[in-house]
């Protein structure tokens, strides 16, 4: 049995604006260390229990971006002609893998910007799934949470399926603080990680149960697709017909073949400048460049692509300058970036 | 009667930083409205009251800089070839004026760097100062305390010598906060502007029993000036012998003929990034420019030559964007922005 690796690089970016961005978005910026995320997501999936050809899920339009980053890669770039959200994107997959390998069409499908500080432990966990995806479950890793996050869905373990896999119970949405401290405190939920394995064929079949529109488009766009040496643009007429909704919704919601491992792998999604910081003080990296000078200031992050940053009298306070913008952020405040974004799409400087 | 207006501009320029640093300070850059202070300064000293040639007091190396900032203003520039603190640098004035014109010697000794925003009071609490400095007394104007601000300078107020002036009972240095509360509470204390009026020779005097090394060292580089059309440059051995102290511990604090004029003028000194936020608060000015986006924040000053600005979460924070350097600041700890200049002032960038 082998898995085939499939890493979605579609983010918008604009969580961490002004850094990460539309035409640069957070997996081709180097947050953690010195490659990008992109590059760290591909480097966790060349293990012996991947296929050594990747599949890549992007954009048509930052293919040369992805074949710079992967020069030294086997892959295969799936074009998206535009944004239609997880579950679309996960049947073109699907149609591939179960086109290249129809007897052994497992594949992980992995976001291109996350972090994975525990490659081991994961490896681990994708071992443990992988019976139960062969058994026709969808699973989904759960990440025990650290903290009563209410940026991340829950999703709730139900009876155990085999050592460390679990039937879902329930999905749940981004909560509000209180009851995301209950879910913590019950010990029955574990946040979603957006990450997923699954047999080709099996997630096909319930996504002609529960989204047959989103399947066919998606073939008809396949079908279509312009074949290069190593893209396969999918044709934008028939994908823009595809409804945009995500592989949750699609699917895992509805199935009753859900099922969770529950891992402890040093995850991120790095969806803010506040688990930016948390991140980088976890790996016990800088989170100030040598250059900043902090004056009774403490807790704070400074990313800057070249002015010099001070910071008096203030803790918990992110700044971060790049191309000519600046923000200065309370920490606690990471999510309404994505406010400051959308003011800037609208009417760019 | 007519009143020499001596402006000094010899600022160091800290505590504003990076704005404003000793290339250029502060009274070289317009931090309210579209005129640098010193053109404001000076602009609020051409009434019938002054002598229409002003006398400057500058770094010889800042010549240039006024010169383009005066070019339309009847001047002369003395030199000063060193830093020597503000009673060398006045006795210097004292000499020039009491050449000019010995039987009509009084000066107008105010700071280039600071806001008056009610320029009519302040000729009428000039008018009202000035009988009492043609009778022998030093006066110093004394601000009506808004709150028990501790960057500041305190005066006693003891009996009236005439309508509105007053005999100074003792110059209070810099208090805590405690300390502060309780001058205001007791009515009798004014904030020390630094403004001050007096007879070149009487000053001369004072200096000569008090202080008889400046004043002779003062006189030498004087003497020995180099004298072009518009330029007094002091003589830099000599000059550089004389003591380095204020006027306040020169002669104020010692002398039996200190006065001051409590008034309402609409002062500051715009000594920190705090006081300049608070005036253009009070001015009905914007605190930032049009293209700065701010979120959930208030109360925050942004000044940017250049890169746009974005707050998030943020309150009473100053984000001052300058050549290269970005300063992020808790205005409550805006005294602290010296500290950091020192630092970059020891290694520059």
């Amino acid at each position: 049995m082998t898995i085939t690796p499939v890493i979605m690089s579609g983010g918008a970016g604009s969580r961490l604006w002004p850094m990460s961005n539309s035409q640069t978005p957070k997996q081709f910026l180097p947050l953690i260390g010195e490659h990008t995320m992109l590059e760290e997501t591909v480097t966790r999936l060349k293990a012996d229990l991947f296929d050594p050809k990747m599949v890549l899920l992007a954009g048509t339009s930052q293919a040369d971006l992805i074949r710079t980053q992967l020069a030294d890669t086997n892959h295969i770039i799936l074009g998206e002609p535009c944004r239609r959200n997880t579950a679309a994107a996960a049947v073109a997959a699907a149609l591939y893998v179960r086109e290249q390998s129809p007897e052994d069409d497992l594949l992980l499908l992995a976001p291109a910007d996350h972090v994975i500080t525990f490659p081991g432990a994961f490896h681990k966990a994708v071992e443990k799934a992988s019976e139960a995806a062969q058994n026709g479950y969808i699973v989904t890793f759960g990440i025990y949470p650290e903290s009563p996050e209410t940026g991340y869905g829950y999703i709730k373990r139900s009876e155990s399926i085999s050592e460390g896999v679990f039937k879902v119970e329930a999905f749940k949405e981004k909560p509000d603080e209180e009851t995301a401290i209950q879910y913590c405190d019950s010990g029955e939920f574990d946040w979603n990680s957006g990450i997923f394995l699954f047999s080709a064929d099996k997630f096909i079949q319930e996504m002609a149960r529960f989204e047959p529109k989103i399947l066919e488009a998606v073939k008809e766009a396949y079908a279509k697709a312009v074949k290069t040496r190593d893209l396969i643009a999918l044709d934008e007429e028939a994908f823009e017909h595809s409804p945009s909704t995500s592989i949750d919704y699609a699917v895992m919601e509805r199935t009753d073949k859900a099922a969770v491992v529950p891992c402890n792998i040093g995850w991120s999604d790095l969806g803010s400048y506040r688990s930016l910081f948390d991140v980088r003080t976890k790996l016990e990296l800088p989170s100030h460049p040598e250059t900043a000078e902090l004056l009774n200031s403490i807790d704070c992050l400074v990313v800057s692509d070249g002015p010099q940053v001070n910071i008096v009298g203030l803790d918990n306070v992110g700044v971060i300058v790049d191309q000519g913008r600046v923000l200065v952020l309370n920490l606690d405040a990471s999510q309404d970036v994505k406010k400051i974004a959308d003011i800037h799409k609208k009417s760019p400087a």
